[in-house]
């Protein structure tokens, strides 16, 4: 299975992330494209670091909301979601093809990614700019959310996301974060449910129940020393499997 | 000789120009790429435009600052220069391509502009920046400048760009606005200035020397009813001379 | 009655309303603090304008939002409301005594104006910024709404708002623009419903009953020729009414 | 002396800085605005932060600039100086009223700090600017610099800074960034010159020379374990000596 972790996320003199080690554990990275954070220095240096470890690289675009770090729902009609996520991603896609990469995929960021995970006719907006933005670009997405059954309705290819330290519901969604054990913070449970997800296609659900998921990537993140541990072991567990 | 108008240079409710007149007029479009001016909605309802009345379609990148509507020097390293028009360069490309156009050329805004006329090195990194975003994409820049010589030095095409309305000195470049008369307030002045550039060559400069000026491409604009009229009536000139 | 308008809403080169036309004709203005639109150099001359023309001058805060111009909903918790609050408010009042006046009022703006006339907490934590930003500072809102409600739950002056073309419902809100007849385009008729709301204090609603409608101020336009026709016509009956 | 530092330099999910340790240490701080960096949020926590450890609050101004952190040169007119500055010191003003604090003075950032040592008639416009801002706010600007004596000629107080890890030239300036041996490494070196400078109002220039400098106050910083462990003696010296 695909590791994945959201990159570039500095901004000016601020950095956010721990990038440059990070990179050496995982398989494909989304790099913010400087809406929600990010910009063109630090997209160019992100690109190259990802050049550098034979890194796929993804658009990870978000709403234009630099303060809320794309994490607050805006407003925005459909036609305003295309032109967002197309500028987004042809400034990414260009910046890559002009340092001799190719863009992989696009994942939608934060608070754009929620809300299409559960709105249909948002996802849908996504997938037709994705496919309109390059052929062959993959859409990354939750597994089981509306985004596949979008991604799959346009006619583009799409990978499964799962996460390694949030909690299910029975019916394949995510616990929101506002209810209790969403977030599972002990690493070696986490690990757990990833290597279940990897190699035995289930999650057990926060109801106790074992429920199918099948995914193609998995994100992490290595932002402090904890998380960076988890990432290097995870690597290595999941080369150890046969997936 | 082909005319060329600055468009898309609109923000969210703010409106800027009359873009969907003077697009009747004239031949290629300089568009607004979202730092100086323009945003994606107002880029995308601009390049729909531009298709529609099959006038050529060029980016139009500036400095970040949409205060000063990027008419003011900033200090930016080359680093940076190559990555905001990456970036400009890359949005608009993508919004064009998807909307199924071609982008085919690229003419630096304001500040940027007069800045790279005078510095190579600066000029330089702007060709390189071009021919980086993709092949063939021509950079439009003042004719004789060092822009003129940054193309030739990088091996990208180049349009020689001459102005209707701007008085020149003997030695080629245009007064600067800081000197009197550097502007030709006179339509029919400007008029004869460009028929004399479009049909012999040369201009006539602020201290009555004819030098000669051999130019691709002519900046017209057409905010009001003046210009509009201006707009007009070189075109018809243009059609009924021999070039 | 007040007449009021808001004003000051360009940005940079970008030109909104016709300020120094309708400043003549009204008693009280808004004007934008730079989040949703204006900037300290457009706030400045705004500010001399109104005391030039001896109008009292008031704070017109926003959202963050220059691309919506304020007018979409965000989802900002009480705290960054109070926070975006004061810093608006503390600008624009900061510069109004540096150039001799004294600030007056404030009036929220757009979604934030709407989202607070229905939601009584969100008006509250507007109340309380007002009376933090300055004593004696009155609150300008919707007459019959929860910001009427809250400035008198805060304990702070305020000032009931009337709209000459927009429809009532019976229940005194306004008709949501969604609805059909929510904006009253006959200007015979918008001067009729402001005439009826200052001699009589009702207003006949979109169900053809008469209501109550007591008001102190009334909001105005005057971006075009029409509007500001309206504004003057306006301005001389209410001189000749008694109120 | 008078011990200062720049707060407040966060923004949004970005951390610039270790605030609430190095405020335990400092006698005075100065609170970015906003503009290069700092948000209503921020500058709220800060000044909260501020009152709770009794530390004298100022305004921290700067060119429009997030991306730039305000360190780069921006052409702007005088009156846009003034109007930016009054803008960012009235929001800063209001929120530390509203809290229960009052502003105690304003210190420019960055490269508008560096324009204004040397620059009489910018100076002259930032201490134009902060004596309508408030009565009684004092200008803190570099020792001997046009700042001094544009804030004399204006008429309002001014602070005196010193700098702990610059070197001085013979002349008083500061070696510039661009030269070598500009900034002090070694933070025993930088201790012995600010107690020179404390205790003797004497510093020893880059050539050898000893020259007068008198100063009120001392800028640090306190951003990592080594810069923190500098404030924690350096306040300790100081309490130590007679000064």
């Amino acid at each position: 299975m695909d590791i994945n972790c959201d990159l570039g996320e500095s901004f000016g003199q601020y950095t956010i992330g721990n990038d440059s080690e990070v990179i050496r554990y995982i398989d494909s990275c989304n790099i913010a494209c400087g809406f929600h954070a990010g910009d063109p220095m630090i997209m160019r240096k992100t690109i190259d670091l990802a050049l550098q470890h034979d890194v796929k690289i993804g658009a990870h675009p978000g709403y234009p909301d630099l303060a809320g770090f794309g994490r607050r729902h805006m407003e925005l009609d459909h036609e305003e979601i295309n032109s967002i996520l197309l500028y987004q991603i042809g400034a990414l896609k260009a910046m890559t093809e002009a340092l001799g990469g190719q863009l992989h995929h696009v994942k939608p960021h934060g608070a754009l990614y929620n809300a299409a995970a559960k709105d249909f006719e948002l996802a849908k907006q996504i997938a037709i700019s994705i496919r309109s933005a390059g052929s062959n670009l993959i859409f990354v997405g939750q597994a089981s959310s509306q985004m596949e059954k979008a991604a799959k309705d346009v006619g583009i290819p799409f990978f499964r996301e799962a996460f390694a330290d949030r909690r299910y519901l029975t019916n394949g969604l995510l616990v929101p974060r506002s209810q209790e054990g969403a977030v599972i913070h002990d690493t070696s449970q986490a690990m757990k449910q990833v290597l279940q997800i990897a190699n035995q296609q289930t999650v057990t659900s926060i109801e106790g129940t074992e429920i199918p998921l099948s995914a193609d990537t998995v994100c992490v993140h290595g932002d402090n020393a904890n998380t960076l541990a988890f990432v290097i072991q995870l690597r290595e567990k999941l080369n150890q499997s046969t997936v």
